[in-house]
Order: C-alpha cells, then structure tokens, then sequence
C-alpha cells in the first residue's frame, strides 16, 4: 500500500493511498479518513460507495464526512467506483457503463469478468487492507453510499450480514433490475438471464434475506432521478412485506447533488455510529 | 444577473449566477448560499475571498460553510478571483498572476488596469448586486477568505470599517510587500513604487487605521508557504503595536488545503456571527 497524500483534518487524518489489487488485477486507488479516536486503539469502520462517474475524490473533498467521523471516532473509507487503467471496448464512451461505473458486481460476462469485480473488492479485497493497516475494530463495519454507491451499499449489507451491521443510503438506485440504469450495467457485466441479476437487487435480496438493523434512506424530491432510475418505493414496499424497519426521508425540494449528500451527511453518520457503538 | 445553477442545500438554497460587471468590464460568475432564516426578512452577509488558482467553486464545495451560515442564518457569498475571459500577455502562464490571482486590488498599470480591479469588485460593486437581489442586511456585513483571499478580507475590512463590521482569515498573505507572492503580485498591477502598495499591504495598513474588533486568523504549522509567504507573526506584531485584538492559533500540523479550512469553517462563522449579530 502506498500513500500519495495525507492532511490533516479534524484532528485526524485524511489519506488517499494506493495498491495493486488482485481482485480487479490493476492499481486502485481509494481515501481513508482516520479519526482522532484511533489512535487510543480501534474504531469503527465506515465504508462509503460512490456514484456514477465518480472515484474517491467527490465525497472525500464535498461531504463533509470527516467532522462527524471524527466527532463519532469512526474510519471513513471511500473507494473508487470502477477498475482503472484499461481499454476495453465500450469502456469508456458512455458515464453510466465501463470506468467510473462498475455497478459494485462481479462481472461474468467477457471482457469485464477478470477486472470488473467490485463487490468482491469492496467486500473482501478492502476491508482486508483497511483492518491490515490501519487501527479497525473489524467487529463494527456499516456501509452506505449514493445512487450506484447506495445499490451497491445494500446489496453488500444484505449479502453479508456477518460483515456489517449497518447500512444507509442517499438517493440510492434500490431496483436496478427495474430501471434503464440497471438493466443496462446488469445486463452487460452479467449477461441476458435475469436470474443472475437477483443477487444485486437490494429490492429482491430484502425479500429472500431481510434485515435485522435500521435501514436509513434519504431521497430528495426534486432529484431528477427519482421516478425513472431510483423508485424508492419499491424498496419500501419490500421492506413492509419483509418487516425490515426502513426509515424512508422523503426529503423535500432537494436533487441529486453533492449539495443533498453533505446536507444530510452528519444524520448518516450518526446512524451508523449508533448501530456500531452499541453491543 | 443571470442563474446558473440552484440546488437545495442544508434547507437554504445554494446559487450560482452570472452578471456582466461593468468594474472589470466582463461578465463575472459568483456563488450565494441563502439560510431559510432569509425568508422571514433581511439577514446577515459574509464575503469569503477565495486563494490562488480558485474561482466561487472551491469553498462552495469544499469547505462546508453553508451548514454553518444556514445554523448562523447568515447568507454567505464567493467571488471568483480574477476577470476572466480576456487574453492579455502573461496573463494565464503563472498561477500566482493574472487569471485566477487578481489579488484583490485595484490595477494601475497596463494592460491590467482596466479590467483587474477586484478591489472595486468585491467592496462596491458586488455587495450593491447582492443588497439588489438578496435578502440581506447591508449593516451587518462581514468578510473572510484563505491566503490570497485572506489578504483581501484583511484589506478590504481595514479600508472599509463602515462596511464591515467582522474580518477573519485562513493562512493569509498578512504582509504582501514582504513576500515574494505579494511583491510579483503588487509589482505587477501597481508597479514598482512601493509607497502605492502600502494601501493593500495589512500589516501596514493596520498601524495606520487599527479596527475596532476582534480579528480571528487560523494558521496550520504544516503549511509549506508558512515562513516564505505568510508570515503571520508580520501581522501579529503590528496588531500588538496597533492595540488591536488579533486571534492568531497556530493549527498543529495542518496544510495549506481545504481539509484545514473545513475543519476550522464552525469556528470563522461563529466570530463573525457573534460580531454581525450584536447590537
């Protein structure tokens, strides 16, 4: 693991470091904030997923996570959203497929099966680093993210339960078998039958899995990608038939911007913190 | 003045608009974040100038000021730091020159001195927009702003005491004339007579013309321009002489960044809040 920066934040620190993954088989990239607390032993562990088009940078310079990492004595970890470095074709001609867009699968189908393979880097290949090199109780790690980032946050959650024990979500795409999105990265990393996509639909994993903490999700009313990618309202209704304890935020006049994440960011994390601290 | 953007942001509304300035003879693009405390009548304003290379964007997104100004109710507003759009020899080959690095004063000398007159800029013209077009309390104004733009907060109130009522700053340029920033900076628009540079040097000008409260200035001890640029114990001295209340806390191990104005954005808002909102 190499560092390329570190600065001091919050009484903590802010890093971004560097690694060669076996998992996606290139050099990723990915930030981690250390709270003042670690250094009297091991704290929680956050994980944060980002959206189309963005690596670990957005959310680390324009959420304003750190203060309240620091002021709940918790690890904020973003990694990037795609492998980097190839050029497979179709890889880069479209924000919503291929880099900056790996939808957090495993992909299956050629030429992204060998590389394409972030639910396993964010859920294995990671967190392995993370507990490897800096101060973690492994014991307490959550998850959340925005739109692609929070699919991916509830699907990791709800495939593995032992790893997390809370999740949240901004504005997150629940359904991504039922929207353009979805079935376009599905479909692309997974292939035609549809029966392998279930495993990365928060909506139909909740039914099959449920949940046993709290789920908080915020979603802005003006968000221009409310009624035709997101549809929070399939995932309440799964919820309802799971009796999974969703807190749905419906929250009014706000998009789908850094400006809705960072309004709403200190709740998340407080969130998070509650269900990590307590025993 | 035109809208660029608008997003809901921590209950207010965080703008960004363009007009055509007739002090710098172009259009100009700046950022207002407006508190839902500005629906119930006039509030508070607070200008932060932004540092070298930055335009309205960088504290806008970065810092994470709209949180406090929406706790404070106070609206707050960032310039861009230079004209743009113009071609003028040198003007876009150093990142401490020309574009991007206006420096906050009024040029004198060809070909900058029709058009780089920030000073005119962010102390007469565009306070005047935005008492125009916002709801804001022209009798309780306040200014701040990071190096570069720390110096021109120091300037602008010290000149302008029946303006401002509050000044802070970040790391700022305290001394331009005794450093090389500032004396390429001050050469460069004002030409080589240093008598015409004392007008927008603060360490001079508060000897001369004092201020009547409290000045709040964060400084990190890791800054790499600390000792060759910045030099707050220039300014510290002279407040001394000066009887002026100067704060100046020496940050252990912060940089030059965002992530050292982030952290201590709670506390810059407050000062000012607490001086603004006093009868």
């Amino acid at each position: 693991m190499e560092t390329i920066s570190q600065a001091r934040a919050f009484g903590g620190m802010q890093g971004v470091y560097r690694h060669d993954s076996e998992v996606t088989g290139c050099p990723m990239e990915f930030a981690v904030f250390t709270p003042p607390q670690a250094v009297d032993g091991p704290v929680p562990v956050l994980t944060y997923l980002s959206g189309l088009t963005c690596s670990w940078e957005n959310v680390t310079v324009k959420a304003g996570a750190q203060r309240f990492a620091a002021h709940e004595g918790v690890i904020f970890v973003a990694p990037d959203t795609s492998p980097r470095g190839f050029d497979f074709p179709g890889e880069h001609e479209s924000y919503d497929f291929g880099s900056g867009a790996g939808f957090y699968v495993d992909a299956t189908e050629p030429p992204w099966a060998r590389n394409y393979r972030m639910y396993s880097y964010v859920n294995e290949e990671l967190p392995a680093l993370i507990a490897a090199n800096f101060s973690v109780d492994t014991e307490r790690q959550g998850i959340f993210g925005h739109s692609m980032g929070g699919h991916g946050a509830l699907v990791s959650a709800l495939r593995n339960p032992q790893r997390y024990r809370s999740v949240s979500a901004f504005a997150p795409i629940v359904a991504p078998s039922q929207c353009p999105w979805g079935e376009k990265a599905l479909g692309g990393y997974l292939g035609p039958d549809r029966a392998a996509w279930a495993e990365y639909d928060a909506t139909e994993l909740i039914a099959k899995r449920g949940w046993n903490s709290e789920i908080l999700v915020d979603q802005g009313t003006a968000d221009e990608f409310l009624e035709s990618q997101l549809k929070p309202e399939l995932f309440q209704r799964a919820c309802e038939a799971a009796g999974v304890k969703l807190t749905l935020r419906m929250q009014a006049g706000y998009d789908h911007s850094y400006y809705f994440i960072a309004s709403f960011m200190e709740d998340h994390v407080a969130h998070h913190a509650r269900l990590l601290k307590s025993d």
